[in-house]
């Protein structure tokens, strides 16, 4: 029997088939850009699997996508999602197209869900899983239960304020949401601040437009200063707020994972660097941040497919 | 048949004798200061009730105390507490000295447990109960069970820091912490740097050891401008802590308990204000900010004695 995963983010649409020995057997993406709509999308997704994997039948579709609400099973006002409607009724569209089960998740959750299962958290009962990307999230497993929230949403961590002075616009209409300093567009505005203001700094042979936050982190590996720069400020800011939730929340197992999480232990050393300070003495010295054990597949397509397998 | 609800603070002990209709039968409280330690406190409440309820026949003891590990049922390192040992085995000792099964729990989650079976919250399945006291701490109910945490701490809300740049130092050993500026020392603190820089005030009447958040809000009511500032503060910083956990957790129902939630309506509405600019959307037109239901009676007290009832 096979699942289809589908991991709808800002960027990019990932999607694969895991057949019944969670082996993904067929896999493909597109940009997030390339559709107005989710319409068009799993349109999209329904032709390639037509054409190509034609032979391989699907029994259900679980799909991880930002500003999830999973009672209502929609999208609902995702800053970071392009396409037309502020309420997009996602199950029903993929449903109509491929006249298949489907069930949606937070993508953050679905990520949570595939460390559980596959990954570094096989073995634990409560932890959490950071999403870095376009967007910022996390996913909480709490006694073995992915958490929904009181209202489907599971919550939005890149929305929480960690400035409230000087805080920047967030797409959502708030001032100093967590994901405008650590997500994708965050990123490059703090580099592009910092190059403007930093002196002498390889980052300025790339074109502005051309600039990634993989950039950034492959000079700041060669010790390029406003690189390193850039790279503190990040640590700084995902330190203090995995803080946040690992006191208030008593959560000392914490996953990285998505684009910057792929720097691996240069990200891991310096934002448990940082985070210490913050920590509770009970947790200061039993913390363990690591980076996604999935790290270089995808959890969300993993455990967005595992989770209408069961 | 009677069980004994304990509710240890900074301040103050405060116990009660609840009987099977849930109805607190015998009460009676301390200073917290008057006992060295946590033998001393069970063996003067064991006294007590000889003394004065020998006739209530007692079948449980639930006891609800600051800085507690659920799982290790003892205290740990409270910095709200000024009793001899760093980890206290409040089980044992309160065992030892009654010769009656008991349980211990944080005050937090005990006066949430108060709230959803007695009071506001009785037909939520996840809200939060934020205390107000010594400390502030946060109860935690999801999906109709109380959150301990990943390692029974169940979260220490007081220590996550609100202030990254100036934080005032905490007597956990961190700077910023929430506890710092909206715990009872915290506001003190606060009222003296503005009574001292702010001019006119009503305030300057007060001995400043005599001084209490009480005297502020009343002053703040007869809008003393020093006391008005001093009180915009509070719910300013206590209405983004507690969008933290609105929007990284997605829970709307938030209940407030103790000192400064007395007074009601009062602190509901500014914080509420000031809460508002944090929320995401979804959560703006759904967030229900109440005072406790309990706040004249003693949710950590009942909850506590209900824990061991069951």
């Amino acid at each position: 029997m096979n699942y289809l995963g589908i991991d709808i983010g800002g960027t990019n649409v990932a999607y694969g088939i895991v057949n019944s020995n969670n082996e993904i057997v067929y896999s493909n993406s597109f940009k997030t850009s390339e559709f107005p709509n989710a319409k068009t999308c799993s349109k999209a997704i329904f032709d390639d699997l037509n054409e190509n994997a034609s032979q391989l039948k699907i029994q259900a579709i679980g799909i991880g996508a930002p500003s999830v609400n999973f009672f209502s099973q929609s999208i609902e006002n995702a800053p970071n999602l392009d396409w037309e409607d502020d309420i997009i009724p996602l199950k029903d569209i993929f449903e109509e197209q491929f006249e298949i089960s489907t069930k949606i998740i937070n993508d953050a959750n679905a990520a949570a869900i595939g460390e559980h299962i596959y990954g570094g958290a096989k073995d634990l009962e409560t932890f959490a899983m950071v999403t870095l990307g376009t967007g910022v999230g996390i996913g909480l497993v709490i006694n073995g239960e992915v958490y929904h929230g009181a209202n489907g949403t599971g919550g939005e961590f890149g929305h929480i304020c960690i400035d409230r002075v000087n805080g920047r616009e967030c797409g959502c209409g708030n001032y100093g949401c967590l994901e405008t300093y650590i997500g994708r567009d965050g990123i490059l505005k703090t580099a592009r601040q910092k190059i403007e203001f930093g002196g002498v700094t390889q980052l300025n042979k790339i074109i502005p437009s051309e600039l990634s936050a993989k950039d950034i982190f492959k000079f700041a590996r060669k010790e390029d200063p406003v690189a390193v720069d850039i790279v503190a400020q990040i640590t700084k800011d995902l330190g203090y707020a995995i803080s946040i939730i690992t006191n208030s929340l008593d959560i000392n197992n914490i996953f990285l994972f998505g684009g910057i999480a792929k720097e691996g232990n240069f990200i891991k050393k310096r934002t448990l660097k940082d985070l210490k300070p913050y920590l509770t003495a009970a947790l200061r010295d039993n913390i363990n941040l690591q980076i996604s054990e999935l790290i270089n597949e995808n959890p969300a397509i993993l455990g967005a497919a595992y989770m209408v397998k069961i």
